[in-house]
């Protein structure tokens, strides 16, 4: 193929995958060449705006590490990744919704007891989460994996400031007991901006919109026969739970932090000051 | 906006850009979302499709160095970067056809004086190559910039072998002389797989297409008073013309690389060794 102009290279390129490996490489290479030659022929880039295009990917690259994925976060401002989850998870009774994975969570977090604290020594307003695995018929998930992960009380996750933590916090893995049920200590997290140093921040400065997530902390959760849930609690009134900048927030995630007098706690002990306390039943879905 | 799904979230990003800096900011993001979610929409990726995407992202960015541009490679064997190139420069009488810039434009090349060898030392078929520079009225442009640059007789480029060549060879910039000609002498380069040892390779390789470009010499160039021209001149007979990876090759642009017999040179001297001729007149468009 030779002489292509605007209008007969997409067909041109189209041809080339008459080769592909296997029918999803042609399908999804296929749809990628439709929609970003419709997506260029809309916009008519200018040779300059073009190489500002391959720049920006390029920074972009250049600013993931292993504690940092900004291509993970261009796909959640730009509301894909909540799409992708839209498109995998249906909703279904007795099943707690799913929503963004994020970029912070960490392979393998640390395995701790029921009741521990995992603030790792973190300053910030005690908080105490408990909460159940259960089927979509109401029967408790013994054994349930429960990851959780969540920023501190200035809105940063461990591994934005591993030099001051001295190592993973505010993250860890319990095993739901026999009732499916598990708690654990921490600190209340606050609402944070996504990290927005690198080209995803200059972008939504340039779109006019604030990097702002309500706060919320993470939940994965896995057990055999059942979907992996990924998935948040969001604080019952945070300014920001109608601009999400990822599109995270349903209303069945949000919670109270419910703020309890000295005395008596969940899980049996006593505090002479006060404390925060938050409930969630999680729902899984039978694979 | 809470609880987006499928159906909703595309309007519900789009409604974000509503401060947006600059109408151009906003045109070009609300396209790139509305083609993004339709591609994601038609192929319906899994959770694990969609991280190898990113992945496929990040690896693309982790290739990028001073001496290699992945994403460029990706928008040329994608189709991207020939069809910005025609939106950008229709065909007009008198006026030479563009093509791809390609990834291995050096800025600012060794200025070298009419007649020089650029071959840098290097073996190989010796190539003179003489050409002139006009307006789109034949009127010759006389101190117009020529910027070249080719790959060797193996096809690698300068920058691909910096510690053999010992540094920059096979590209310069040459000022037309008052008549618009110019001439050089160096080695005859060849057909050449674009680097495909990054991502790219391995998605042309999925997509069951080889790598190679038809032997061309690169050129760039300027003049006040003219649109700036990016092409190529290809190698007449070669056997990748009609299945070009990034699609570049134009019939206007192939021109025979002339074998001569040991004798005279066209620039005036006697060689005692058999040489190739290549001749090309480039046209500009008035600016
Ligand atoms: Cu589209
Ligand atoms: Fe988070
Ligand atoms: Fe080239």
């Amino acid at each position: 193929m030779r002489n292509v102009d605007e209008m007969t290279i997409t067909d041109a390129v189209l041809k080339r995958l008459s080769g592909a490996s296997d029918e999803r490489t042609a399908e999804i290479s296929a749809a990628l060449i439709r929609h970003l030659h419709a997506f260029v022929r809309e916009i008519r880039p200018t040779i300059e705006e073009w190489e500002k295009g391959i720049e920006f990917l390029t920074n972009t690259g250049r600013m993931c590490s292993s504690t940092r994925q900004e291509f993970v976060l261009l796909s959640d401002t730009l509301g894909v990744s909540m799409l992708v989850d839209a498109i995998n998870h249906g909703v279904a009774q007795g099943v707690t919704e799913s929503t963004v994975l994020g970029p912070f969570y960490v392979e393998g977090p640390p395995e701790r007891a029921q009741g521990e604290n995992i603030s790792g020594g973190l300053e910030g307003e005690p908080l105490i989460v408990t909460g159940s695995v259960r089927g979509p018929d109401s029967a408790p998930i013994g054994g349930a994996v429960v990851d959780v992960w969540h920023s501190d009380g200035d809105g940063y996750y461990d591994v934005q400031q591993l030099e001051h933590v001295g190592g993973l916090a505010m993250r860890a893995r319990f095993l739901a007991d026999g009732n499916g049920a598990f708690h654990f200590w921490t600190i209340k997290p606050a609402a944070y901006p996504i990290p927005h140093d690198g080209p995803v921040g200059a972008m939504l400065e340039k779109q006019g919109r604030h990097p702002w997530r309500p706060a919320h902390i993470h939940f994965m959760i896995s057990a055999p026969g059942y979907q992996k849930l990924v998935t948040h609690v969001f604080a019952e009134g945070d300014k920001y739970l109608d601009s999400d900048v990822v599109f995270g927030v349903k209303d069945s995630l949000i919670r109270e932090f419910v703020e309890m007098p000295p005395g008596p706690t969940p899980d049996g002990l006593v505090r002479n000051s006060s404390f925060f306390h938050l409930h969630y039943d999680f729902g899984l879905h039978a694979a």
